[in-house]
């Protein structure tokens, strides 16, 4: 076998505000063939998130930033294609975050997880829905959001990745589903493909109004991807033991290199008035109940009861420009590179 | 028996920023003696308390306004000096929020609880660490605090009447201590009476300097009295997991009447970096756990454990002024008016 050639985006400096290609170098590298207890693996999808634009800044944050000079991190799928190692085989399906590179030697198959790949089942589910994506929502919804039957459950970011997945849920639990998102497009999709109950276009709508009219009775739960305006309007319609599941401040992420903090919902008063529970969380907390998880959103999806949508970009040599899709909110459903053909 | 002369101070108008004389009436009124079922109460203490700024105005709030022409609400502790009702004897002590006023006229007894008196507690006692105020810091600590032994618990208001007490029940659960108040004899008071094992004035301090060198090992609970710059300097140390029983937001209270919502914390990213939780409560949630939490608190108090003061204004005709020392950093401990001799 011969020596395989690898690419990588490598950060070379922190990003100032929008992520631009001269923020990172296009590396070329020759990987050996395995030695005794390495795999060889080739990436099939790579995952662009949200989070991914917090671990480019140096600020504080719940993982070590990427250093300058390392391989951008991010959550991979991707195949065997060699190995010494007893436990992986060629053809197998692995996942972990090697990263933005083509290809990966793990030493003893550390970081990779083996999926049980079923032929129903398309790769790029276990990239979304059935991964860390739909995990998000399923952990965020149910464990700090708690929606009980006939309560309103409002999610920003509505047409994103975790944000279909949440809405979906919350009709499941009987709730009434309202999503905000940033197109016309995007509503249509909530309500029209997603069963959300009302969608509101935060770049178009009153947001007071369109709230007011969404949520005759209030919220109870309000799904937080964003921060900003759509959170400050929110805020005045929370209930009484109103829960805020806090997953994402995206509308802050471009800002955080100047190193200035974000500054946190107005009618913050509503938080103490109406005795509510705001409660962050990252999901990596929950690697321990995803079986449990996944096992559920399988279920739903076998039966039909819970949809996605991927946006996949094709070519790793893409992956800087597709991640400010995130930003532009030019995305519908899980943002996914293509980084080599499926088999 | 002849009519009680009943003085009240009756709400005129919305304040504007802090409350003044002529937002309210001060207004004489004659009580007729018990009829059927009716309890007579003469007012021995009102507590004043910084949510009583935020009953004054008409902003959303956890119960309706105090109406225009309405007698002010508030907290209060009397004594019976005539009852037509069975349940009620002249010399029972009582608890209410008759509100403002030298005396009460109660139908049916209603809205009194009698108080066991017991010979070794004073009556301001009840009216502070064994009333509302003492359950406010025990059920807000322990209940959404939660601190384990070895954690560092941060108090703003540290002197106050609530911030007293948590400080000291963080020290009976193994914790560390760390207050912050606005006067360098308060400080003094918290380490030196209190236990406290450091105290910052915020309003000479480096705040972050300050809390970097009090809280060594950052800040596992903030028990939230405040809000303003003293919350955004603590959540920029708020340690993986913590948690904010956020009681109070009094740097914002005087600001409500212009309808301007509270702008929450700065560093609010940390929330989502640390998987912190904020829980806002109004003590009403908790009465039905009174008696166990008064058990606890009684112990403590009996067996010299924690330590309270009170800060006594005489004459209730000074109650306006007397609030005001709230929000200008003026008492330390419970701020309670004497509106008449206890026997």
């Amino acid at each position: 076998m011969p020596e395989t050639v690898n690419h990588a985006w490598v950060l070379k400096r922190r990003p100032q505000g929008r992520i631009s290609r001269d923020d990172y170098a296009w590396v070329e590298s020759r990987l050996p063939e395995p030695g005794p207890g390495q795999v060889l693996v080739r990436t099939l999808y790579l995952s662009l998130d949200p989070t991914n634009r917090i671990w480019a800044s140096d600020m504080d944050q719940y993982m070590p930033p990427v250093e300058l000079g390392a391989v951008m991190r991010g959550g991979t799928l991707g195949i065997v294609e060699a190995s010494s190692h007893d436990d992986f085989a060629p053809g197998d399906v692995v996942q972990g975050i090697w990263g933005w590179q083509s290809h990966h030697l793990a030493d003893g198959g550390a970081g990779l997880t083996k999926m049980p790949v079923a032929p129903d089942v398309p790769l790029d589910a276990y990239m979304s829905v059935l991964g860390a994506t739909g995990m998000t929502a399923y952990f965020g919804l149910l464990d700090i959001g708690k929606p009980q039957p006939g309560e309103t459950v409002v999610v920003s970011a509505a047409a994103g990745a975790v944000g279909s997945i949440v809405g979906q849920i919350a009709k499941l639990k009987g709730c009434r589903a309202v999503g905000i998102a940033g197109s016309d497009d995007k509503c249509r999709h909530l309500t029209e493909d997603l069963g959300f109950d009302a969608a509101i276009n935060y770049k178009t709508d009153d947001l007071d109004q369109a709230l007011a009219k969404a949520c005759p009775e209030g919220i109870d739960v309000y799904f937080e991807n964003t921060g900003g305006v759509i959170t400050d309007a929110v805020f005045k319609r929370l209930n009484l033991h109103a829960r805020v599941p806090l997953c994402g401040l995206i509308a802050h992420y471009n800002d955080f290199d100047g190193h200035t903090g974000v500054q946190g919902p107005q009618n913050y008063q509503q938080v103490l008035m109406n005795r509510v529970l705001i409660k962050g969380f990252i999901i990596i907390d929950y690697f321990p109940q995803f079986p449990a998880g996944m096992a559920e959103m399988a279920g739903w999806l076998a039966a039909g009861k819970i949809h996605y949508r991927t946006d996949i970009i094709d070519g790793l040599e893409n992956a800087v420009e597709a991640l400010n899709r995130l930003f532009d909110g030019a995305n519908t459903g899980k943002l996914l590179v293509r980084c080599s053909p499926d088999t």
